[in-house]
């Protein structure tokens, strides 16, 4: 062994953390599982059954019939840079509703393409964007499309699709609809809620492990992308080529992560299993519980509008006197529980607890609880003992109560 | 289950295949088992030290003290993106050498930015560019890079960086580097060799999955990056954000894929165990049996000149009569092997044999001349029966004499 051997870092014992993130949630254990299974070649024909396998699933996913439905091999954002780079040509306008970090970033990205014009319509964080005012801001120009995050995981709010929809046609505009926090956890209809472009991430309510973009495109958008005057900016992004290698014709355009195609089929497995309206009742359910425990304990949420809630992605005030930091420091070293902070304008205002996938569970719910109250009270906190749990447990009873009431009917 | 779960597909059970491809390799076992170990947040602390550890031994691999060292979260041509936009600004000139698909997909990926000017100097297949060409090309303009593929996997061919180097240095121009099928694999040294731009793939000579390019820029393209005028025009390649997040600043920029970073961390932690010389070794002394056998069998390599022949990539001239796609189906089905065929001018005209990283062992040589003596029998080419394996047991032989001789002296 030279000297350089003896500084090789030694293997690797990560802490098992429960990831109560805004993303990356908890990997479901079958997908650690599929992951061992060895790699085959990209052009290898038993890995063409895979990809129909992981499109087949994320059509069912997506709930959509368009024949451009794929992952692609970025993490989510690469899936806005995606979305944003083959709907706009040179010299097109388009409208972002910016309600927090992450519809803020697809106008940065927009806004980095030479020739291309971004009419920014904003709301603040813990807000909706008001589709009037995007009606107003698009009257009488051309706009290519209309961009929004459905869930902002940066604020834990959810936005109707239906809405920005309507104003979309009016100006005869597209829609792209980031739904990386509400894939598989939130309803979600792309074909009928006529969604031109659809992307979303692998590590939220899918519970894989990031690094996968899906993506779904509609028979409009293959029109748009073909009647191209400039090439897509980016070679990579390029869904054209893309698609050449995941459909029929098989092209080779870049070899993507095998490991984490058979993650996607794996996660995605699961979800069907489940079924999505199944697990759209478990992600709402333990909200639910989270949400009560939360207010037994005198803490308040971000989101006042109950309807405006993200159901994976909860925002809790920090009540006044509290550190963020410390906070989130003794939950990961005494409890090795991550939640998140907050950023940009709301940084050490909120906490973010997210309750995605594998995550969204209810032993994850009540330890979180249970955690959160010790946590609170050594930094100071005053607030009546048990009292979090103990609401939990009561909605998590009416809640299977409500269940059984709506089996019997 | 609703009549859609019965539509499920089953586990994931892939075929266990000896990946002889020009990537990806088959990936060190050890390699699956730090994939099992649980994802943590990317913002964990714990996970900051995981991502020190996977930079400081990409600057071992990479021989480099640069900064700026850190795994794109992309396959290999995402490294090629990221490394032309960053080095580009608007109105910039660049000049690629292209030998090869990958190279001339260098050349693609920097023609697609408006405003972008580029000089192909170019060279058919199989052959070098001659610097001189470069230089010419270049000669009186402003050239901002001149970039080239060390190895050019599409025709197994390599290039002697320091003659491009001299180059570029009279042009006044950066230098940048696809290592995609050389890194660990053949001798680099990005500091001795002066390259400004230099990226790989995980999944080659690292024996990672893919998805991730690892990438290494100097001071001199650091100032280039602080300088522009315009910001790069893909926000997720913006090497600057990214380096925000993987420097110590440590400030969020897109969630990397985990999973595959602990992969690059034992990977990579193999192959300084083996030592770059050790491995760069090995990966000759594989090939040279491999050449020997197939010599011995009466095939042609693809590259003439010995010292123009990419070590981890042979090109083997497909004989008259003999029809590619039927041998390599063959291959797959009778043994489990898989090698590539040509693509572009040269499709249907050679086979390309990769020894990279964990493929790259003697048994797997002879199991491969093996299987190809029964496969070129069985469709119709006369060869010598034994011969290849003979000839490459004989290489073998004579390469652990050389060996013993040497630690002799």
């Amino acid at each position: 062994m030279t000297d350089r051997a003896k500084e090789i870092p030694g293997e690797i014992l990560p802490p098992a953390r429960l990831m109560l993130t805004p993303g990356p949630s908890c990997v479901e254990p079958r997908v650690y599982r599929a992951m061992a299974a060895p790699i085959v070649g990209h052009m290898d024909p038993w890995f063409t059954q895979m990809m129909d396998d992981v499109q087949y699933l994320l059509r069912l996913a997506f709930q959509t019939k368009n024949r451009i439905t794929y992952p692609i091999s970025a993490s989510g954002s690469g899936g806005i840079e995606a979305a944003v780079m083959n709907a706009l040509d040179a010299g097109d306008e388009c409208i972002v509703c910016v309600n927090g970090a992450f519809s803020e970033r697809m106008a940065i990205i927009a806004e980095r393409i030479p020739s291309v014009k971004v009419i920014r319509v904003e709301a603040p964080y813990g807000r909706t964007v008001d589709p009037q005012d995007v009606l107003r801001a698009g009257k009488g120009r051309k706009i290519k499309f209309v961009g929004l995050a459905h869930g902002e995981t940066s604020s834990g709010i959810v936005q109707r699709i239906e809405d920005y929809r309507k104003v979309a046609d009016e100006l005869g505009a597209l829609l792209i609809v980031d739904t990386v926090a509400t894939l598989a956890g939130v309803p979600l209809n792309v074909d009928e809620q006529r969604i031109d472009i659809c992307f979303s991430g692998s590590q939220k309510a899918i519970s894989a492990p990031p690094g996968m973009a899906p993506i779904t495109v509609n028979a409009r958008v293959e029109e748009v992308m073909h009647a191209r005057k400039e090439p897509v900016w980016s070679w990579y992004f390029d869904m054209t080529s893309a698609m050449n290698y995941w459909g029929h014709e098989r092209l080779y355009h870049h070899t993507p992560p095998i490991t984490l195609i058979y993650a996607m089929r794996e996660a995605l497995r699961a979800v069907m299993e489940e079924t999505l309206e199944g697990r759209w009742e478990r992600h709402a359910r333990n909200q639910q519980a989270l949400i009560a425990g939360l207010e037994a304990m005198g803490l308040e949420l971000f989101v006042k509008n109950p309807a405006d809630r993200l159901v994976t992605v909860t925002a809790i005030n920090i009540p006044a006197g509290i550190e963020d930091g410390r906070v989130r420091r003794q939950l990961l070293d005494e409890f090795s529980i991550e939640i998140a902070g907050g950023f940009g304008p709301i940084k050490g205002k909120i906490w973010r607890v997210g309750l995605m996938g594998y995550s969204a569970q209810e032993n994850n719910v009540l330890l979180f609880l249970a955690g959160l109250e010790k946590t609170l009270s050594d930094q100071g906190f005053r607030l009546p003992a048990g009292a979090g749990v103990a609401a939990a447990l009561k909605s998590y009873q009416h809640a299977s109560q409500t269940a059984a009431v709506g089996a019997r009917k």
